[in-house]
């Protein structure tokens, strides 16, 4: 991997130090001119961007631009999508992969950014698709010969979080008489809840894990086995995989099918490949999973401009950046006007926080500066009554990120007041962003609002599944842009490890199937203890 | 109110201020020894609260403890019970009330704190009782003489949350054939996705707000009430309210019944009155909606004891405010190791921002330090495989407050490499606690751990109601100590409002039922635009 310098080392830096001593002002009056409503907006294919409510004038664009341009930024992007080993740290022991999630989304090119890698994809696609009409034809069935009518999604991290907020966000497009039940957390009460609600002879059972070794999907897994067994079904009959060529789960004798993942693809970069898209497809079937596909590839090419202003991914990025890193902003709220969407914050808190939350930079030294925010956030207008009063009046000042769109997916609406409830919403989100941004003055010090919280605006159409897959590729390439500024390995996660093995070594001192009391746990903790 | 000094004012705070330079290291070998472990842990009747994971020593303590008698903590927290005036700003005109929610919790006592708000919570009780009875034995029934099965809850922010997050988490304990679903969001998807999967025929539904015009929940029970009108059923038969008394909900000629809320219950603290229990005892039965209330008073009890170490809320309320206010931390992570608990930290994020997320003194002064930090979190083991790499290895430091059990909820669990799923439930969550303290040092520059992350631990036995009631009341009592100690009212929530008020002011611009475009949008900004 080329270096390639993080942005404190760039010109553009210093300038932007400068202009961070005062930044624009959103309590004033030009704020909501119609110079700046104009000009600080723009459209892509999806989504109009809104960012008058950002803490930015035109200085600090062309800075953030400069700063894009000293980090080359889209060059790196492009450099990932062709292949080129990203997730590595020069002189670590490290991953040493490609980063190519891209390349599922460049089926639709005929000239693939790596077309070995989209090779693959479309051969899993090919499998896929295959599939999909044998059991919707029912070729695959159960042993009584029944069709699937449920899919029970076992999978956590990466391989459940993205695939669950797609599946809730696009719930309403799914074909007639399917569903997906999900299961993640070790908790046996959560897979016992799931379990209790579905029919598992007419249940697909999709176990999803790259290494076919997740401790918490193979011990799932075998519950949900002993629950097909104590029904007297062969589970043999009912369980596909997505995982590694040649994993444990890569085995024909226990699953119908196996679908392949591979290491070029990181789990919370895997929404767009089989990890989503065999639940999506037996879900939408396989033409809306494409569609899905064909939003995200939408972004993906948007995202090469390298004109912030015309370059959402791109622009949203260096916007955040400009409110942690130079305006001190710890965290970063994502609020969704769209029900839909409620469990799209949890992905991208892992998304963000897993590809982000780092203190080691690609050439192995320690970064002297933030890295990636806290990312946490729930729909509107819920919200509204509940954390918004800390949004508004609070002593931590938080970035917001709305994302709303004009038309509800159900063609279903009432008319309360002379307005229907989707107007409310998004008069409801406008409105926020203005309120955070202006503030008011009062006489009563209570309603005083000091305004200048930054926010910006995604506005949608419809979210259709095509729009779905836009907003995941546009906040993935967003997350990888922040983390090439910030010179940081956003694709591993060594993080996660060394609280893995500590519960390994706590799992082998508690005697079997023993409840704790308090001193159990406190000699649990002993085993680690020196003194 | 009297005025009493915040926690800035006091002799204690000058000392935390100097002990907060040299905190005491997790990283070091003595966190782990059996006398820390003994020491910095102690039981209450339902939780184990271990905090050897803090950076404190006994000075720190020492001084925690003194700072809670220098700003009366728990004198303010008895005056609160007994019916003084809590939720008000001297000299500054704002709600002007009493703080009552602990009085629904004192109905055990021969003796409650304050006789009269005791008095209408029985009141409300005793009609709850029986109401629920005549549902049991079939005396209230649709217009077919059928039972009811479902409750539609209907309400937003505090009437929505707080009953949700808490019937998730006892989903297990419900009369056979009973359920609930929620509409919050003025979302016309949410609305239509809930509707679509019940039985209207055998529902009742719940509209929640003490004002009885919020403008959701009004829009949803619009919208719930079409929906009966084209099924052909008779709303009148279905729908039960709760609300103020004399509200428009407070209507025998629409509402099978109405239940009383009272002003000095605030939204976020109410879901131990008749906005949860209205829900909890259709859905649990009556008694078991008693036995949550009865933790809760357990907790609110406890909460009296002056001596810190002797009272959990009081101690997590102060180690909050050392992290926060003293080590810097702009966030708090709410990380319950039971997939029960999944919505239990989107109640604590409303119930604690709403709280403190303010920035005006109880004088009518404006704060010149942090008040309440960001609160949010998921349930472990999932965010292991998620945000918890910028918790171990990210440069913002978030502490964390871990909630587990040592046994299930429901009796199924299996064992996989010798253990059961409970027990990696646990060992995960005391593994965690430990690699966030300690850390870990390696050569690899990638997988050390600075450790230095602080945590504690809330250990439970079992998830039951009682347990949950306490729970819950736990983390009330946590939040208002906070805020006396920052002595702001927790009470209020004028930072709603502006955002509110643009709304409306947005939806009168916005034509009757049309979808817009992005130049309605940037003409409706316009409408604010002064230039």
């Amino acid at each position: 991997m080329k270096q390639r310098p993080a942005y404190t080392s760039t010109a553009a830096h210093q300038k932007l130090l400068q202009l961070s001593q005062q930044p624009f002002s959103l309590a004033s009056e030009a704020t909501l001119s119609s110079k700046r409503l104009q000009n600080y907006h723009f459209c892509s294919k999806h989504f109009d961007f809104h960012y008058w409510s950002q803490r930015i004038d035109d200085d600090v664009l062309e800075c953030l631009q400069e700063l894009a341009e000293e980090c080359q930024l889209v060059d790196q992007f492009k450099a990932m999508k062709s292949g080129e080993v990203m997730n590595a740290i020069a002189g670590v022991e490290s991953e040493n992969r490609q980063v190519l999630h891209t390349a599922y989304r460049d089926i639709f090119s005929d000239n693939p950014w790596c077309q070995q890698a989209t090779g693959l994809a479309q051969a899993e696609l090919a499998k896929l698709k295959e599939f999909l009409t044998q059991v919707d034809s029912g070729a695959i069935c159960n042993q009584q010969g029944e069709s699937f009518t449920t899919m029970i999604h076992v999978g956590i991290g990466g391989s459940d979080l993205g695939p669950r907020s797609v599946y809730e966000a696009l719930k309403c497009f799914g074909l007639p008489d399917r569903r997906v039940v999900f299961i993640a957390n070790v908790d046996p009460d959560d897979a016992a809840a799931m379990l209790d609600q579905v029919d598992l002879s007419r249940s697909l059972v999709n176990i999803v894990s790259k290494s076919g070794t997740t401790l918490e999907t193979l011990t799932n897994e075998i519950l949900v086995r002993e629950k097909f067994d104590q029904a007297g079904l062969d589970y043999r009959h009912h369980f596909i995989a997505v995982t590694g060529e040649g994993s444990p789960l890569d085995n024909p004798e226990k699953y119908v099918r196996s679908f392949y993942i591979y290491d070029h693809i990181g789990g919370r970069y895997s929404t767009t490949s089989m990890v989503g898209l065999v639940m999506l497809g037996f879900y939408l079937g396989y033409n809306k999973a494409v569609e899905f596909l064909r939003g995200a590839a939408v972004v993906d090419r948007e995202a090469e401009e390298q004109d912030i202003r015309q370059n959402q991914a791109l622009l949203l990025a260096l916007l955040g950046i400009w409110n942690h890193s130079y305006l001190g902003m710890a965290s970063l709220a994502i609020l969704p006007y769209s029900q839909a969407l409620h469990r799209f914050p949890a992905h991208l808190q892992q998304c963000d926080m897993e590809s982000n939350g780092k203190s080691l930079n690609r050439e192995g030294g320690m970064v002297d500066y933030q890295t990636g925010p806290v990312v946490w956030g729930e729909p509107g207008t819920n919200g509204q009554h509940a954390f918004y009063q800390l949004l508004h009046q609070g002593t931590e000042i938080v970035s917001s990120e709305f994302i709303g769109f004009r038309e509800a997916q159900r063609q279903k609406d009432v008319i309360v007041q002379g307005t229907t409830s989707q107007q409310k919403l998004v008069a409801n989100m406008l409105a926020q962003a203005v309120a955070l941004a202006c503030g008011q003055k009062s006489a009563n010090p209570n309603r005083l609002f000091q305004g200048n919280r930054p926010s910006s605006i995604l506005m949608g159409k419809r979210l259709t599944p095509e729009v779905m897959g836009a907003l995941l590729a546009l906040y993935e390439a967003k997350i990888v842009f922040q983390g090439f500024a910030w010179n940081i390995n956003s694709f591993d996660q060594e993080g996660v490890q060394l609280g893995k093995s500590l519960a390994t070594r706590l799992l082998v001192e508690m005697g079997p199937g023993q409840d704790g009391d308090e001193t159990t746990e406190r000699r649990l903790l002993k085993a680690f203890a020196i003194g």
